[in-house]
């Protein structure tokens, strides 16, 4: 058994390792940038992802095809499904790349989500602003992860907004008091079974993801979040993991914001956590083999490493399930690694997070 | 860093997985068979262990040596030693290489082992079984892993038993009534710090390592093994994991069969059994990391997987640690992968490890 990955970060990475041995899988990955995360644990072709003759090595030597980057061109996804099988599916990749259709699925689904309206000029967010006032954010449809692309619209005018979001296609969108935010992990087979992980708390710093903790022990947004993903991944016919991203509001009730169609940051605990990781579901799932039913008997943290790799010797001090080195290079907000944390005692499993933000910060 | 690897069975394969993340370690292996086990980790070049351009390839890429397999010629180690770093050194895996150099090493040492004789040729064979009676073995003095080149003299002539060696330089010596075997798992570092396994139970199913159980608890032994290997390792000026293989006869004293310069096969466990696995603790030890103390809160067993993989399904549910499938070929006797297993309760290992039995064979 043979898979390609289109993309090489660190999600790939750990689907690699995590999976590879157990279950004698081969992989080859399709990255445009020099030694990619992924680089380490397999062959990888340096090659831009809608690259022909990559794609044609790919139809040749695998068996099927999965991502670590939403933001693969979905031509180049449409044309591998002519060949070979492709999972999560062209379809779903290409609703979860642009917030419209993510925000409209949700809408004509009946899935809460924050009121918005789509911004294709200057001339529709003066419109926006009007109707959202300055309580709002304006997102670009398009490329929009790790709180790139947003903008708060306070008290700037409009040509301004549109000057630094580049003209590129939006959406406005009520910002809104949130309690919490929580994501769903969720893995679907092709023959449509469903296993889910415990709801995990995310906080997040500059946009970016910095902690997740897990299980958030709400049985009843639990059911929600699952019967919402169930949804979804039938409409879609989704295989492998997909990842909803919720906020709580003050009357405790989900509000889905954005998607993911991939293993995802705020599961990397389960590695540790869980007896099954996130990267093992979603090959099983992928590669046509039984799921497993997923157990979580600890408390687990993940905290990113940003920016700098702290002295791991330190962190270890501390008593951590895994230390993961992406081996990228510094850069400010660059996600260079994470660090995870399983334990019986959640007040020390929180404990072990601050000490840790304190050394990483 | 950059390590090269003389082999890509594995060993390397797992050193490679077990801290090329967390210490951002890239690696280069060095392997003369199409696709061996660490190939699906690191690039691996495809030669003979003493091709000199492959010797130059890892001289000019990588800034220390160390193999995964002995019987590496030490001609290649010594040339390399030249130029570069090589962990352990060409005078230890000499050593290690040759059963005479090892037993010799022990005696000179005052480390108890069998009684034995060196045999060159038909004619010193005849006087050795005259000596040491039917009730003796006759061991290649090198390439003899996994029970391989050795044969029980029993009422077997001079002859037929040479003639059966190949006429190998051979040593010959008692058949020891043990009660059990075990061995002890030390890393050294380049500063001369040691720190060590607990000693680990063995069972050897046609000369082939079964399984191993740790930790053998007898504190006395435990330092008498700990006090040979350190004499052994500061003798050699020994870098890296060092396993030395022991009986314990009848009178509950150690006697020293054989030594591996090398990560072993009998402390696989150490992944999910201690803090830190013997993998990465020989990385740490060749790239002048600082060490850890070794700590192991609970019981740990690893069975072989020889032969034919097993459903791993089945194996699953018993509740295993880790299951690594080597992904070679299916071959009698040949070890494919293995399977851990740790726990806090010794009595529910043993039964698991039998009810894996029961499924292997």
């Amino acid at each position: 058994m043979r898979i390609g990955i289109l993309g090489g970060g660190q999600l790939a990475m750990m689907m690699i390792k995590m999976s590879s041995n157990k279950h004698n899988i081969d992989f080859l990955v399709v990255d445009p940038s020099e030694k990619p995360p992924a680089s380490k644990y397999a062959e990888c072709i340096k090659s831009e992802y809608d690259d022909i003759e990559s794609l044609n090595l790919l139809i040749k030597n695998c068996d099927v095809i999965t991502i670590d980057f939403e933001n693969v061109p979905s031509h180049a996804l449409k044309y591998l499904e002519k060949h070979i099988s492709v999972y999560p599916n062209s379809k779903s990749v290409e609703t979860c790349q642009d917030r419209l259709s993510e925000k409209n699925l949700f809408l004509q689904n009946n899935i809460p989500t924050t009121k918005f309206k789509s911004i294709g000029s200057e001339k529709d967010l003066e419109e926006g602003i009007k109707e959202f006032g300055g309580d709002s954010i304006l997102k670009s449809r398009k490329l929009g992860y790790d709180g790139k692309n947003q903008i708060v619209v306070g008290n700037q005018n409009a040509k301004d907004i549109w000057k630094k979001i580049g003209g590129m296609e939006s959406i406005i969108e009520n910002k809104i008091n949130f309690i919490t935010e929580v994501s769903i992990i969720g893995v679907r087979n092709i023959a449509g079974e469903t296993f889910f992980y415990p709801l995990v708390e995310n906080s997040h710093k500059h946009g970016i993801l910095n902690t997740s903790i897990a299980p958030f022990e709400n049985h009843t947004l639990q059911k929600e979040a699952e019967v919402i993903h169930k949804k979804i991944t039938s409409l879609m016919d989704y295989v492998g993991v997909l990842v909803i991203e919720f906020f709580i509001d003050k009357n405790n009730k989900l509000i889905a914001n954005e998607m993911a169609p991939r293993v995802h940051n705020s599961g990397h605990w389960t590695i540790s956590g869980s007896n099954i990781s996130q990267f093992e579901s979603h090959i099983l799932a992928i590669s046509n083999l039984p799921l497993k039913e997923i157990k979580t008997p600890k408390y687990s943290g993940m905290i990113n490493i940003l920016s700098k790799m702290p002295d791991i010797n330190k962190i270890e001090k501390i008593g951590v399930s895994n230390i993961f080195n992406y081996g990228k290079s510094e850069r400010p907000n660059r996600k260079l690694g994470h660090i995870t944390i399983t334990c019986s005692d959640k007040k020390l499993l929180i404990e072990k997070i601050n000490t840790i933000s304190k050394i990483l910060y």
